[in-house]
């Protein structure tokens, strides 16, 4: 009877979320969702982006998180249009939420929609949100094991970025082992290599925007 | 409808839970789940302390992870006992695993009982699993936001332990606001600052599971 549920909830959020889908494509604007732990630097990554791409393409930002709005006030603060999603200790983002979250923007002054999920590797890679890529992050203080003992999101990502490469000659993570648990579990997806301290990185992360846009 | 079938899993998971308690306080065995966002180095810090403790308090191990058995061959070699719990993708663990896992061991000869949850800091927060004592973990890289962005588990936690304290000259991590976000959730709770690589804060962590074990 649970799992009856459970799929009925699923089966709501795919439906939701090919709504999404198709109104970010009627005015041409493309969707990124990014997954990873707590802390990892999603939002240092999105500042990153903003500040280089100098508003071409022009983005818009939700954010996901349990509680607080800080991670919006560090978005609005690059003059970034930012909605932000307080789940109220919930795990992940929906497609209902991201529905409603779209209501805050003028979509047809925007090119890309990039989505900030909650911080878990679990949990919001069950739920379509509508993107058009996925981006799972991981930073290298988190250890070179996280794509085996979390396989679900690195299969189903579109890009992986190893963030805070500044901080590799301080902790043990072996890059190798990292790439190849990642290539095992989907070979060929593109990982990029970030520092947003130190800018390393940034243009390449860039340049997948660009591109994910021009696809979109 | 789904609310009523999700208070029955809770109900469920608690009535279990207190099935735990009951059995390791019939031998006398504490118990604490240790709770962090994946990568905080929860399994670093139960290595150290079975280095520094040397044999006692006698400590089991129960390994949580969505897939893989690495955190628990890390314990193995610490040649302590140790279950591996896979969640096959699950967010968090349950009082009925525990239950299980706890078949693994010969309780008798245990003095306490360190269960590593889940990598997650939303969803593992609303199971009770028997313990004794909750450890909410953090590491410096992660940001001195994630109390505030994650509050359930700081109110619950009975220590907080502040990890990876040796990369603090290398990010952005302001300690008094850490205390100060912890503090305004839970005031007075313990904070432990802790190296694993250098040992700084190690004895005072093995301090803290003493008089855990005493207490129990």
């Amino acid at each position: 009877m649970e799992v009856k549920i459970v799929q009925k909830v699923m089966k709501v959020n795919d439906e939701l979320a090919q709504g999404v889908r198709a109104r970010l494509a009627e005015v041409k604007v493309a969707c990124i969702n990014m997954m990873s732990a707590p802390g990892s630097g999603k939002t240092s990554l999105i500042e990153a982006a903003l500040h280089a791409l100098k508003g071409f393409p022009r983005i818009g930002v939700i954010e996901g998180d349990p509680d607080t709005t800080l991670d919006a006030e560090r978005i609005a603060a690059c003059d970034a249009p930012v909605v932000q999603i307080n789940t109220d200790g919930g795990c992940h983002l929906e497609a209902n939420l991201v529905g409603r979250a779209l209501n805050g923007f003028d979509l047809q002054q925007l090119d890309l929609m990039i989505i900030e999920n909650v911080g878990n590797l679990v949990c919001p890679v069950g739920f379509d949100l509508g993107e058009s890529k996925r981006v799972a992050v991981v930073s290298v203080t988190e250890g070179h094991d996280k794509p085996a003992k979390y396989p679900k999101l690195f299969r189903s990502a579109d890009l992986v970025v190893l963030n805070k490469i500044d901080l590799l000659p301080y902790v043990d993570f072996d890059i190798a082992r990292f790439r190849g648990f990642v290539e095992g579990l989907q070979p060929g997806v593109p990982i990029v290599e970030i520092s947003c301290r130190t800018g390393e990185g940034v243009e390449a992360w860039c340049e997948w925007l660009r591109k994910t846009v021009a696809g979109a």
